[in-house]
């Protein structure tokens, strides 16, 4: 049974489990709800879906889970290295406990200021509101500060585990919209080390699949 | 060799591993920098122990590892059920991916706003610093529409997945502070379901023995 998967392709949680997905070799059918202010409001969403009201939603068979970073785990404990070779969960309990250490650095660092810069820059742009500048130049310098520290976790490692891993897959979304339509690539590109590891993220066959995938 | 855990009693990311080490029946030793704003500053803390100069760092022979929710996630993949019959990670894959989802809750909606609140009225009230009423009534909101759903989430569950688990654990450090410290019990209280929970979580055993070893 094919996995089903509630989101929207301009979703960056969405986007998220879409690269997770992919490098699984997983496929799957994305269900865009027709209505998305609307239909993930409604009492049935709410009580079925996500009590939260958001996207994305996975359903895998008769199990049902939400949460870009739970789902991905949840596809990565279950799937990995069955149809592709990527492991994104190592096996070995420490290997495994430092990807958790590198994915927390992404859900308490990294995310707050570039989801912040990209929320002004683009998704409110994209719906007509105007950004506050104060707002993104504090975020701007609070991602300067968070990716000198990655400049030095990166110093002669591929990946920030040193295998590539969830860790790094969960940087995507918000890296890919700061740097391509935000117009902040400077701050990825004047730190070499976090610019050849964009690049080798950006090189990577699932991504480069994702993003065919969610143009259509 | 003792587990060594680098932090301090007063911090709410320390509190969480010391209730994980206890629920896991792991003895550990506390070790607290001399002079915290200090020394979680130094090149060497930075490079050696956590980039980004916080606490907790978990210590286990030679391996070494930070953020609270990462180390917890290692210790129960690498402990649990070995002293204590608490399991925080359900070795099913499908319930450990639901776990994950009530513990993405607690990282994106149930911390955000109540971290807020005792952030403003206990750790600034402690440093003598003003808070801002405008930012607590704004969380004290926020908190309410999370705890809404908690509510029901909660209906007919003892526990967030069903049975105690990480998901559960993840929420003492913040709610205690701001049920106890910031007189907000009210918010807990007023939820029939919610209420039992965070009465069931009280009691637990390795909670209370937490609350004794950041007495001392
Ligand atoms: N923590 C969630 C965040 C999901 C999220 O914020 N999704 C957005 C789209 S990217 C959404 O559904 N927003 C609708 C809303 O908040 O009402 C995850 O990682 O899945
Ligand atoms: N995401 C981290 C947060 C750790 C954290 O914020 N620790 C505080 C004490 S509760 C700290 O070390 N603050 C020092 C600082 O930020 O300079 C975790 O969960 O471990």
């Amino acid at each position: 049974m094919t996995i089903k998967l509630i989101g929207i392709s301009k979703s960056t949680a969405t986007l998220s489990v879409i690269v997770c997905l992919n490098e699984l070799g997983l496929p799957y059918q994305l269900e865009a709800p027709a209505n998305f202010a609307v239909d993930t409001k409604t009492e049935d969403y709410l009580a079925n879906k996500h009590p939260f009201g958001k996207v994305p939603v996975l359903i895998d068979g008769d199990f049902k889970i939400n949460e870009s970073r739970a789902i991905c785990r949840y596809l990565a404990s279950k799937y990995q290295g069955k149809h592709t070779n990527t492991i994104l969960i190592p096996k070995d309990v420490h290997q495994a406990g430092l990807v958790e250490q590198f994915t927390s650095y992404e859900s308490f660092y990294y995310d707050p200021p570039v989801s912040k810069i990209v929320y002004q820059e683009v998704i409110y742009k994209f719906h007509g509101k105007e950004s506050d500048p104060e707002i993104v130049k504090q975020a701007c310098e609070d991602l300067s500060k968070v990716l000198d520290v990655y400049e030095k976790l990166l110093e002669g490692k591929e990946y920030l585990n040193g295998e590539y891993s969830l860790a790094d897959l969960l940087h995507y979304p918000f890296t890919y919209y700061a740097y391509s339509y935000a117009n902040r690539s400077d701050l990825w590109d004047k730190r070499p080390n976090v610019k050849k590891w964009w690049e080798r993220l950006r090189n990577r066959d699932a991504w480069k699949k994702s993003l065919e995938d969610i143009k259509s």
